[in-house]
């Protein structure tokens, strides 16, 4: 861990350079978390560092920071662990040194989401510095080093260690980069749902030369991927985007050019929409299944039926949405009040940890812009810190109020 | 290399039983071609034991043996490299020990080729013995130990060899095993052509909440397999079965379930018959992959025509057939003289050596039946052996009267 003196005041821009210069690759603590307890104990935070684990994935670190008593607890939720910079010699500025150039800030983490860190720690260090901890409410600050890894030795854990020690949240805000273009674009309120799964088809090996011995399951592919993807799920809902079935890889189990392969896998992700739920959806496919199963096609004279088998993955994320105003409008009324643009509310995109959070209160997101994000020459406006700055802070103020 | 002292008589179940033990899994010479220059040296053939090297790929011992002068040249051409035996507890008697029971012999290359080795050797050896080596022509046996293996330091360089050493062949003789149930049952006259290639579909990747962002190779896979494989590519012709094209593997870049891969890789195989050349054929599969590409539902708003590049393997077998009368109805003679069945002549299955062979002279195939090649517990009656040698005796009879 490297040894970082705190800023002197609550600037984002300081705090953000400091974090940045923290090489936190998933699963690496590299510093970040340390430094934020070096920051946030001084000042009166009470302040944890669980560290998670699981066999066959890494041990990973967490802060859990809180202040203030009250019926009102807002957590700020974000994650210090980034993407791998890829070829440094391709980074206009080396991505670990929190270079400034003409007003903006290069770095591994500068937008995702280290910056979104700095912003919401210099908002809630203001506030705290003006209203003390006795405020009449409660903040948190719930970090994680595992969010771009296999997100399971971070917020779910945390937050489950959290209500087991009595913490009680009435609103979560996710500093993740919602906005496409610019600050002020998007508030996202909710995510589509993700359920991944594959079929299999089996076939029968044999030799290139010797056909009609083998069961080629190539011959099922076309139909079953018809049936896979036609026709779309949906045209989408008032608050969700249509939902879709991407195929995102098809293997067979020999790759040579001659030996006829045995079977053949092909594995989807469908992001759904609030008209699904797992089990409506899960249905569906297997009617799709189904469909390329009966297909007169893939009938062959002195063969069995295709054998088309389909599993699905453990893990699901079930689509969520939001609708506290407390939270929602209240944020949205901070957007306009510091930027004069009012956001729109979103659903799209990627699932964040917010699918954790959504379990234990309302939960909404906004950040920076995430143009760069994962990107080289990952990089924020010191302008776009500072107003993202001003927006938490104005939600503090109007939320505590 | 294992010392075998020679069977006192041209015994042909003798000859097998000394070969199986020598364990000659490709490409190792295991003693096999040691064992067969010890027998023939003495009798009066030149031997000569080439080894052929290649980088990237083993060393190979090859032999090559001949005597007599004239003509008429014919040559018998095998290969004492065997497939590896596998689990060699599921044998019924060990693979490398030449087992017998109940008048059968049990063994790795009982029927490929060993046995057929065996079968020509003791024909040759009588022959030679009966009629001395001024017979009025010559003999070769040309024995490699690649055919199992990639059968690029075998049979291709041992011809290529003999001919620059001034070795004119009129007709060649392959000992692989071509009958389907019983002997007698098959000569093969040709073969069909090969050829393999490469369909690769480039996309571009993304992240599979964001398709809009990505282009999912995967969305062309369907329309390229139906163009690829139907309509059949002919109906087959007098000599030969239709041809075929076979998709061995498909297979894009990434494997996860999150990812939308930017290629997918299509490898096939094509066995032609003597309706096409390579070129002609080369010619139809572009025109099939061009009518994917024009596939109205290949065309998507905002996006670049799908990309497919068409590539072929370096090696191509070209279709053959051979027209000797001297060769093919003279061997049919000697079967149907020795088994009472007229063989059928025929073109279907795998590639073999022969396909080097027929750009020297007129080659047929014929040798024992081939049901347990390349099993568990390959194996072949005795009784087999003795009538193999007894045809390849009388068409040497017929051939050199």
């Amino acid at each position: 861990m490297t040894d970082h003196a705190p800023p002197t005041s609550a600037d984002p821009v300081a705090l953000a350079r400091a974090l940045i210069e923290c090489p936190s690759v998933t699963p690496e603590e590299g510093g970040a978390l340390a430094f934020l307890e070096g920051l946030l104990a001084p000042k009166g935070f009470d302040v944890d560092r669980p560290v998670f684990s699981q066999k066959g994935t890494p041990d990973v670190e967490n802060l859990f920071a809180a202040i203030g008593k009250g019926e009102r607890h807002l957590v700020f939720a974000g994650h210090t662990d980034v993407v791998p910079p890829g070829t440094l010699t391709s980074w206009r500025h080396p991505p670990f040194s929190g270079a400034i150039e003409n007003g903006v800030l290069y770095g591994r983490g500068a937008v995702d989401m280290k910056g979104g860190i700095a912003a919401f720690l210099a908002a809630v260090l203001d506030f705290v510095a003006e209203r003390g901890a006795d405020f009449g409410g409660r903040i948190s600050l719930l970090i994680t080093g595992d969010e771009e890894g296999p997100s399971i030795n971070g917020t779910a854990k945390l937050l489950k260690w959290a209500d087991e020690r009595g913490e009680r949240f009435s609103a979560a805000i996710v500093g993740e980069p919602t906005n496409p273009s610019a600050l002020g674009d998007q508030i996202k309120i909710g995510r589509r749902g993700s359920l991944s799964g594959e079929v299999s088809i089996r076939g029968h090996q044999g030799h290139v030369a010797y056909p009609h011995l083998a069961d080629n399951p190539v011959r099922a592919l076309g139909p079953l991927l018809a049936a896979l993807m036609d026709p779309p799920l949906d045209a989408g809902t008032e608050n969700f985007q249509p939902s879709n079935l991407e195929v995102t890889s098809v293997e067979t189990d020999t790759k040579v050019f001659n030996v006829i392969p045995a079977r053949a896998d092909v594995r989807f992700n469908v992001r759904f929409n609030d008209l699904w739920t797992p089990e409506t959806l899960k249905a569906e496919i297997a009617a799709r299944v189904e469909r390329a199963r009966a297909m007169p096609s893939l009938r062959r004279e002195g063969l069995a039926p295709v054998d088309l088998r389909l599993t699905y993955q453990p893990v699901v994320s079930d689509v969520f949405i939001t609708h506290s105003p407390d939270l929602v409008e209240g944020l949205a009324n901070a957007v306009e009040a510091v930027t004069g643009r009012r956001p729109e509310l979103g659903t799209g995109g990627g699932t964040s940890d917010a699918r954790f959070i959504k379990d234990y209160c309302p939960v909404v997101e906004f950040g920076l812009v995430g143009d760069t994000m994962h990107q080289i020459d990952e990089r924020v406006p010191l302008a776009d810190l500072v107003t993202l700055g001003r927006i938490y802070r104005r939600f503090l103020d109007d939320y505590f109020s």
